[in-house]
């Protein structure tokens, strides 16, 4: 039985999360059971959502339970199998956590799911082609619904979920802007991802100033928006909204570190007609098929290349995780692990 | 040609609202031009939304001119006809203004409507049977869209829209609860209204407060709000939500006078999946119908008979208004013209 380092929350941030939060360790992993598989991880993705379960605080999901492995998504390979659903050598995708292995019930329904590596490359089923990507599918189809023509906005426009929103409402005839931190994301956001216009929030630094960029990025105003920060970014992006605009709300990781963020002027969703809907995209594997279908054609056809920030080896997990909540990441954030 | 007095807006407010901001002038009724009809008026509806057409910004509405009459609803009697669509004696609702008498191109859509003061008096086209309680209508009917046994939060609860939103809801077997100012609005809304519970508001003045009596009145929590009023009410009952709750918000009195309102924890509708609508019920004409018959027949029946805070002459306007913007009417606001 491999030995099995694995990261296990150690303490509650205050404030702002910091490495001490973290502990690794390392056991032996268990003897498989009948049903059971052991996976080994090739790559870990690493998730803003992450931030918000290391508080005790109630929310969508159970707080990640202190002493234990963090939780994360993960793509491997089955090494071993007691169970007639897997066999050795398939790729998988499932939900292994913060180590190099895991051991997974594979009977029980959407922890373990075969996956095809040879169109798309495995990393991508952690971001584009995986949960970032569903998750701005969703919002995008489900929520904006937008029209052809129609101005969308979206904030942390080079990562996972705002590239992937991106190249699905382009697809779908949308002028489409971004809002990134600093030149170069930005270049990268209009230059690469093919993006209509990007603004970087670290030259507007407060609501009234990026309003303004907004209104010259947006001169027919905005229709939908895929809020990803909170803050003085979502203030501003509201005091651009046509009537009847549509909000996604999908992630405030301005939040996530203390205090709320306020809403500043919340009387725009009367003046301006708007709906806001907040989801959760696990809460919706309905849609999931359809999205990953149009996801996996976009990135197989090589029309969409996201980019990824890959850090290398376990032990470098709780650093890539910090540098990702300060937006020091480009592109989906990986951790590669062998 | 009677003399009609009429009040203009005769400033904007800085701030509040005050008597200042109006005039009264008096002038004859012009003489009728073909298609015209001459409508003297007996109520005059006195809404929250007045208040937000005396600012000169930005809004779904044109502000109310300045020198020019007040607008606002009127329901009275054709005394004088050059339109083969009413006749003298025929009561109307409609448009009117804070003013007697109005002139109207009767032909133009919408602006004149035949009434039926048989089984419902006239007064509650302006009420339950008129704006406010199409507003209640469309946002429970068709933003909260609630199931039987849900819970219910209405803000303003003793007022026009809230007391048709309670009995509009108690009819789909939802547990209804009001928020109110003071312990006799607070009693008329459980006794006479029929809300399983009423909250006033006075004696919680903060956020925190209300929001530990709402987890005492909302013991399943809640799962669609109707959103009258902004501000620490608004802060509290999200505090409250269940997943997947439904907020309509189609007023947000407490900041019509100056500042806007933050909302102190936009996290929340991520947090809970929340969605959060807001709508002007004019733009919805075509749900007025079936909502209409179902207000009038619960108050043609007799089951629901609101209450109405009357004040007499024309002259009285402003400060009923100001006094409706304070919360001291008790009901829908009315001025009696005749």
């Amino acid at each position: 039985m491999p030995m099995n380092k694995q990261w296990i929350l150690a303490s509650r941030p205050e404030g702002a999360a910091s490495a001490g939060n973290f502990a690794l360790r390392s056991a032996p992993t268990s003897a498989l059971a009948d049903g059971q598989v052991l996976v080994r991880h090739h790559y870990l993705s690493l998730d803003p959502y992450m931030r918000g379960r290391m508080n005790d605080a109630k929310s969508y999901a159970a707080p990640q339970p202190l002493g234990q492995v963090m939780q994360g998504g993960t793509v491997g390979e089955v090494i071993e199998s007691r169970s007639p659903l897997f066999s050795v050598g398939d790729k998988v995708v499932g939900y292994g956590g913060w180590q190099q292995y895991s051991v997974v019930d594979a009977a029980q329904p959407g922890v373990l799911r075969k996956i095809d590596d040879a169109h798309v490359s495995l990393s991508y089923y952690l971001g584009a082609v995986g949960m970032p990507g569903v998750t701005a599918w969703y919002g995008l189809v489900k929520i904006i619904a937008p029209r052809s023509g129609e101005t969308l906005v979206v904030s942390a426009a080079s990562g996972a979920v705002g590239s992937a929103f991106g190249a699905l409402a382009k697809a779908r005839g949308c002028r489409v802007v971004g809002i990134a931190g600093g030149a170069e994301k930005c270049r990268y956001v209009t230059d690469k991802l093919g993006f209509d216009a990007c603004i970087d929030y670290r030259v507007h630094p407060d609501a009234k100033s990026l309003s303004q960029a907004l209104k010259a990025a947006c001169p027919d105003g905005i229709d939908g928006y895929f809020e990803n920060v909170g803050g003085a970014i979502f203030d501003a992006v509201l005091s651009r909204t046509n009537a009847f605009a549509r909000v996604a709300l999908c992630g405030m990781i301005a939040g996530y570190d203390g205090a709320p963020l306020p809403l500043a002027n919340p009387a725009l969703i009367l003046i301006n007609r708007l709906r806001i809907e907040g989801f959760i995209v696990s809460e919706h594997m309905d849609i999931w098929p359809e999205a990953l279908e149009e996801l996996g054609a976009l990135v197989g056809s090589g029309k969409f290349r996201p980019r990824e920030s890959v850090a290398q080896g376990i032990e470098s997990a709780p650093e890539a995780f910090l540098g990702l909540l300060r937006g020091r990441n480009f592109g989906k954030q990986l951790v590669q692990l062998i």
